[in-house]
């Protein structure tokens, strides 16, 4: 007998997950009674007029008597599936599923996966927005720079409806929230930190936006991407990198990091070599995203310093910045107030609700979930943890309230009622 | 204190079961575990990305992995809603919510419902031609015409997955199978019998298409639209017209219906005059399907004649033609054997399938379920009662035996588990 292994065996589960026992992770179900012809004569036709007339005569109503309050589409174009590349629509499909279910089980939101064959990026933006009556909110998911950027600032500006990107934004609301605990737990604000982002595609263009927002000086930013320091002698650089070239003479990561307090890596594995990581300032923040493979292992990293804070993407290492802290319960808040789009605010109250939430006493609830004797605000736990029940009570009041300080709610923020939740 | 109207109070149900306790019908349903880390870890990342690579290895995966093989869109640009006009795609949502509620609860089909705000019909087609990647079929409605015309042919032409305009085709499916018995009933033969329709919109034109593929000789027809009889004289037909054109001295429905067989009408309001019915053959059979007034009141026209069988759109009279018949049933045989469209003999092996069925005895349960003491196949029972639980067991066999005799099936038929079967 042959032995599977280990990644044969997960290989085994995960597709075993998604065809057993029926394909895929979601489907329909109805809210209402169908069990008499009676029922179905107001689920459709005749009475399904009547919701018809009120909505013809108040498109708000809508929100009264459809789904639409508290459907997100999540859409892609297959063209950059987590880090396996352009893969195309269809074979993204089990990523807005799954995407789907993180949606409804962190924050009851119902949702509709749309993959796209767009011929171009136009085309995709097109499709997208004739569907506004469809939804509450777009939640796009992996398109690859820079399309991501034309794409979301076109439907941005064409809908009504909150749209946003989670890889990039998503990704940026958790380094923010992890970069200021960490920070703060070395004694160090973030208006004074010198920071290093390598990798300035979608997720590092938009966190690098989301922390000039939230008080980091520009002065003390470096970025790195293929062509090595982004700085002002640099005369061909793509419209989305120009905000960050810098006037400096830096010209490599290991020039930049040099005194550094920060870095954060969304690049590639091991590219931050133990002398770089030696070379950064004292009490240095290490961000190393690239997954599964970070750009430097925590084990390696904390034999080289040990006055060291580390986030990685893996959920087996601490401080894992991982998307599903943010985005169910960004769109929650954005939902119940009928929010007409996410605001730079709206993102700013998202982070500080989730790094308030870290700083407060870990449940034991939640330390029964993840199996962990003790936890506390500290070096290895600057994020909460997804099973938090918390997450769902703050962060959706703290992104609605900021739509509605900014004016682009629609109505009060009415919190939804969540299943299970007296 | 002030009674309320039966009209208000019907009125008053029907928005109440729209608002309460939650806005809308349908929502999303979780099939998988989500409890623990680990089972995120399947659905999501991590484990998502086996399904990815095997869909990207072979399409065909899709239907392994993903909901896709299950799942219909419904769509419409809210451009005929029911018998309410144009009132725009936002409007339309509560019918497309509703359309979806019969697909999961007759035939355990998921749905999305999809309201597209379309420029015009080219952009509809483009638009909906994008999305194939999401989708195991599309089931079109309330599209006015002729524009359906023009965009269902088109995303047949473009898609590989079954595209169905309800209205049309689903209608016309009813219609075909209580003609067939009410006309065998009366001991007369679709392929002998002379018909008049009024109304040739998207339901009529798709049941004359349907009745002449069935034997229905084209010299038997006459069609009336606004312009009277559509006959040869006539020069400026609209596309669709065209093939109805008889040569013919009649130029009004009274003219047309001196000796009729059967008289189908989508139309209006008592269009047919007592007159006009007494003038029919022998044994008539009358369709009056405008609703919900229709074209004329079945206590009138059995007054004028005894020897008439007669159906209507409307279920507080026998003989309901009802949508709800057909549409759930062809959607689950197409999709059970993964059909890349709807053939013309899939639509007939599904009327046929329809048509036997209200000939074999009434079963107690659909007695019961209708408050009805005793019925069988006779004047006032030629189409089975939408709760009858042969329906799903009969039709989607006969429709994908169909697919697969055509060649348009990608495999072999497999029954659909229906919850709560054995």
């Amino acid at each position: 007998m042959t032995q599977r292994s280990d990644a044969d065996q997960r290989r085994h589960e995960a597709l075993d997950y998604h065809a057993n026992p029926q394909p895929g992770k979601i489907a329909t179900a109805i809210t209402k009674p169908t069990e008499t012809a009676r029922d179905l004569a107001l689920a459709y036709s005749p009475g399904v007029a009547e919701p018809v007339r009120a909505i013809a005569a108040d498109p708000d109503a809508a929100w009264q008597y459809t789904a639409r309050g508290n459907l997100v589409a999540v859409i892609s174009d297959g063209s950059a599936i987590l880090g396996l590349g352009d893969l195309g629509p269809l074979a993204s499909k089990p990523v807005m599923e799954g995407k789907g279910v993180l949606f409804k089980r962190f924050a009851d939101i119902d949702v509709v996966d749309l993959e796209v064959e767009a011929e171009n990026p136009q085309a995709f933006i097109d499709t997208v927005r004739r569907l506004e009556p469809s939804f509450g909110g777009i939640n796009l998911e992996d398109i690859c720079a820079p399309r991501c950027f034309e794409i979301e600032a076109a439907l941005t500006e064409a809908m009504d409806i909150p749209v946003f990107h989670d890889d990039q934004h998503g990704t940026a609301i958790i380094i923010a929230a992890g970069l200021t605990n960490a920070l703060r737990l070395q004694g160090k604000r973030l208006e004074e930190a010198r920071l290093v982002l390598v990798g300035a595609g979608a997720a590092g263009t938009a966190t690098l936006n989301l922390l000039l927002d939230m008080g980091l000086k520009r002065e003390n930013l470096l970025v790195v991407d293929r062509v090595g320091v982004l700085h002002e002698g640099l005369d061909d650089l793509p419209k989305h990198h120009r905000r960050f070239a810098a006037k400096t003479e830096a010209r490599t990561l290991a020039d930049a990091l040099v005194g550094a307090d920060a870095f954060v890596g969304l690049s590639a594995p091991n590219l931050l070599s133990e002398e770089m990581l030696a070379s950064m300032a004292e009490k240095p923040v290490v961000f190393a995203l690239a997954n599964p493979d970070p750009e430097i292992l925590p084990e390696v990293a904390h034999q080289v310093r040990d006055d060291l804070i580390m986030a990685t993407g893996r959920s087996d290492y601490p401080n894992q910045v991982n998307n599903v802290l943010a985005f169910p319960f960004i769109f929650r808040g954005a939902l119940d107030c009928r929010a007409r789009r996410i605001t730079p605010n709206m993102k700013i109250a998202c982070v500080e609700a989730l790094a308030a939430l870290a700083r407060e006493a870990v449940l034991e609830s939640v330390l029964k979930a993840y199996d962990l004797d003790a936890m506390g605000f500290g070096p290895d736990y600057i994020l909460p943890k997804p099973f938090d029940p918390r997450l769902i009570e703050r962060l959706p009041a703290a992104v609605a309230r900021a739509a509605e300080a900014d004016g682009v709610a629609r109505t009060a923020y009415r919190p939804h009622p969540m299943p299970g939740v007296g």
